[in-house]
């Protein structure tokens, strides 16, 4: 008989609805030895919580995220509030005993990051990060491809993710745009940088550039108020990996045209990789190998070759999409809870995304290079 | 309160996950007014029966589907059964008044077809085929393009559906091969042909020529027995529409390389289109207007400005799948089981789509054009 | 010492001015034992004429061009002339033992056509016709890849060549909308029947289906007078080879947004290629081997391990150009033209060409299947 | 009547072949005030220099470039002779009052690439360096489209030009892996440069990060003893240019696989742009402009519409080659030295370029941002 585990959603939103959708489905596609339980929706909105629990399964609601906290039958909170109430949640849920499963990125500053990690490490509970990105089976492919050497000694990198959901200036001040925020290198840097990671391990060093290009917006939309910007809205930096090669990595969210250019390109000696998250079923390899005069990049189709596509799908060519990764990302939630396989991202991993996102701000306010190793710990972003 | 309708589903194999799948979510994704009920699985395998009511979470199983079809609990039958029980299935369900949603082709003969979609005609009960390729929201922007006259007149058609599913010539005979099968034509092809009548309208005549390139096939894997192929692994066919405008359609499932070659393109006066399922999150579109100079085919990609797509994502860019589209596919099936919306395809489409399959059979058969007027009611497959 | 022969161009047009470029560059790009030396223009435009003599490096020019053919310093007759006039010059040339170089197509009908290869034949000349495309590496690349068996038993074929130049009904009406034009099956159909006879050897038998779909056009640019058009704009075909496989072949010039979509798709068991006009430099070639894992469409590159390209450039990825696949026809015609190698396409070809083209249009107009060899010798178009 | 002037070649290998290409067919393409006379080719190998001669079609040969540069025939001396021998060949020619076409990169070294223009702009002669993917009209639509404001404010900029013709370790060290000469920084990180500025003007300063990923290489084909490596292999850089945009550049001649990566992006407020040189019959655009729901980047193809194309071609799709550009590179040295138009780049554009590139070196060697404005006139490299 399978266990089920309490599910406390905090935060209603459009995130909420891509979590409640991986719970509902992720017991369906997978086989798995526990099973989500949809118990309880707090939102600060009391009524958003009431439609969001009758439409997406949820047995009740509130609007005090406390109460999920303190409530027996609630195993995981999920949280999916704004950035800004990440660390206060999640360290009350810790504190209870409780699994976090948390929205990237982990927190507002290093400092945060650094306390919530080493409370979830402390505690002993499960914590995975939204890094979504990673759950793709081309990027298990493409990882499969470095780690086994095939592509051979890896002699660069280049990472980017543009977007332009904040390409116009009429776009309205938000919270984003606050120093708190982060900018888009905490944004979007953050997928990039935990990316870069994932394939390649730890970096080292960076020098980092970060301009504000528009550098005040309307208060509200219409409004002829505005006020300052006090983030970057894009970001350029240099990089050098633990293991020695270096590139750059780049983030925007004013690139004009741009939905999900979250790309990279991986050099190796016996081949390089390239891929696009514009196409995120497909994956281009060259391996040096067989005729030259037949040799080019290859343009690979996600299937059931690349686990775990076929558990949602037995043909190759069909494809996942984004709630699907929101699915292999509940998937790696529950197995980490029931002990079986800590797959990640956690706490710890956010933590070490942040000293990243943290040198790259140091660096271009200072204007130099940056050692990682120098940040965290005692140092504030 | 969101009224229920009991589901039984009748085979279950990978396309019952899929459709099992979609009844899941469908309700956190869409705010409907039914809500589907997973009451019994029903396969003549009963262990394979069981797991999957376990698994996908159905009330009961059973190996016996003539139960499902009496049992009162249920409103609608779902069929993803092999193709040449589908006729027996459905007419049963239809006899019992219940709905019925039925994985494509609709039957294995033209016959077969009229005499399903009349039944279910008569019994005035919701049908719904899983031409799943329709549900895709760039399908609709392209319906819409077209529709509204954007493109102008329309001057040509050009559609494939090409796999390689069946390339390697070790892969064993199967029913599929047998002359009750159908082959590619009524496999792939039927895609393609409702592909072509829902973005064109219907067909006039066509002329055919269907080849087996792979005559015979081992018994079994491995085996040293051989068994000959009774129908066509690769179809062409000259077309034209009730509108006037001439074109060609194309099926294969021995294209070797090729997944998800599902592709189209729309010539019209001014503009035109390209689609291809292998990025079926993009739309290509070229428009007669502004600089000659600075014109060319861009690049759409799929967003929330495409419905129903921001009811899965928030962001363009982030992608649907496969499932997605067989959950709007069940979201269409429950607007029309609740009578608000009719959107199909139905059993009526099925057996129009049969007709032109037919027509493209006898024609390739007597090596001349045939009208697909002249097909149907009386005659023959 | 290299010997020179004497070049006359009839017709100071666009296609004249390619030829001339093409001449005055072959010598510096290959070694070849006969250099070609610009004798003289024939222009009706006596004007035009003398300009281009000037601009392009000929000696001298004239109006009539009786009077080359009858030059002794003239050892190459080429033919720019508009399409009517391709037999009346081409004769001419044959019968004062000129060697001719020919803009496709060859003639106007298929009579005139064969007329023209049997004169070429027995007077011995050397003929060569204007089928640049064949001339891209990429395209040997191709044909070596399927000759060699590399990719198996060819199972399909797609053959296209679509454009938009007359895609505007405003476009006035021209000599090539008369009857004597013979539309856009002989004008861009032409290439792609060439193409796939070249890739995969004789046609066999065809079914046509041409339309025309701007009826009328102005008898000027702007006038509102207007004239109607005799000829098809769109035309498509199935396809059988003599070696066995069926496919399409298609034709328009009316392809909103196509600039030169000549395109196609070789399938075999082993392996498939696919090709564009619009990326002449890549060749996409999956083939059975390896990993499946990691298979996919590959994009080769064109560089000097596809000969002649080494030729012009000696590194990969630099690109040729239009005007480069002319200077390669120019080489194939001057080293036929001294006995060394005789690679085509001559009038033969023309010939043969043609008698698909008058297939096709035959077969359109009875609504029925055409064997190719029932066409030719005794058969009008 | 059309006067001429006498062209020496220094240097008979691949780059003056295509000199010479250029020069035999760039009268015939443009009408031109003035004709090149391929006086002489110089190379130290006599027997190539005889060799080359006839076979281009100049005059004479000797194997001693002095002699040329005196010779009163000659009006442009052209050196394609290596890196090495640029300055002393240039400043040779330019102190006979000869116009000089030289390849790129200009010079060894900063203080040499100053020394060479300020000689040029004394002596008020022509000089063109062979930046030749500047010429392709596609870059001029770029250029037209970002100095035109059709793209609003230039926010970010991205610039590569990745090839793999040094990736394989086997392959030998040569001159170009000597201290002199300058890695690939200088070799293909010049092109981006050239690039960079030629689309958005000035760069005021860089950070740069070089490494050498092969450290050192067999001395000779096969050989067993090795010599170290002194240049970089790949190079990355952060950039600012004067106009306040922030960007990144990449150079690498190991980027295995890649052929011909000449790629950039360029983001303003109101478009993008996107382009790379293996396609560069194509730019990719995209514009604020009509219905956000049929938007995208769309592809732009070479015609034209996109001069000087038209001169080479006269229908869109048909596509320029290398070496057409290499023609479109002759044209404007020979309007130059006309006194018609002056389009470089020049020598002091070489420099400019050349500034920045020590600036990325140097920057890299300090671990530190490094002004442009801080280098040249008195800097050593």
């Amino acid at each position: 008989m399978t266990r089920s585990v309490g599910i406390a959603l905090v935060g209603a939103g459009a995130m909420g609805k891509a979590h409640s959708l991986a719970f509902r489905t992720v017991g369906g596609v997978f086989d798995l030895p526990i099973a989500p339980r949809l118990e309880v929706i707090a939102d600060v909105n009391e009524q958003l919580a009431a439609t969001a629990a009758g439409h997406w399964g949820y047995k009740r609601h509130t609007k005090d995220w406390r109460s999920v906290i303190a409530d027996p039958c609630v195993d995981i909170v999920d949280i999916t509030a704004p950035n800004r109430f990440h660390r206060e949640i999640a360290l009350a849920a810790i504190g209870a005993g409780k699994h976090v499963y948390c929205e990237k990125p982990l927190a507002a500053t290093l400092k945060e990051a650094e306390e919530m990690f080493r409370a979830a490490e402390k505690a002993a509970v499960t914590t995975q990060l939204g890094f979504n990105f990673l759950k793709n089976p081309m990027i298990d492919l493409a990882k499969n491809i470095i780690q086994s050497g095939e592509i051979g000694e890896i002699r660069s990198f280049r990472g980017i993710h543009a977007e332009d959901y904040m390409a116009d200036p009429t776009t309205p001040w938000s919270w984003r745009l606050d120093s708190q925020g982060g900018g888009v290198v905490e944004d979007l840097g953050s997928h990039i940088v935990c990316m870069a990671r994932h394939l390649l391990g730890p970096i080292s060093r960076v020098c980092g550039s970060l301009s504000t290009v528009i550098p005040s917006r309307p208060t509200a939309r219409g409004s002829t108020e505005s006020r300052d910007v006090q983030v970057d809205d894009v970001a350029h930096a240099l990089v050098q990996f633990d293991r020695g090669c270096h590139g750059t990595l780049e983030a925007s969210w004013v690139a004009t045209g741009r939905k999900m250019q979250l790309e990279f390109e991986v050099v190796g000696s016996h081949g390089s990789i390239a891929f696009t998250q514009e196409r995120f079923s497909e994956l281009q390899l060259f391996k040096l190998e067989g005729s030259q005069s037949r040799n080019g990049f290859r343009t690979i189709v996600a299937g059931p070759l690349h686990p775990p596509y076929g558990n949602f799908c037995v043909a190759t060519g069909h494809q996942l999409g984004f709630n699907d990764m929101k699915t292999i990302e509940a998937r790696d939630l529950l197995l980490s809870v029931a002990g079986i396989e800590h797959r990640g991202p956690d706490f710890r991993e956010g933590y070490e995304v942040q000293k990243v996102i943290a040198a790259i701000i140091s660096s271009s306010h200072d204007k130099k290079w940056v050692e990682i190793g120098q940040m965290g710990d005692s140092a504030a972003r």
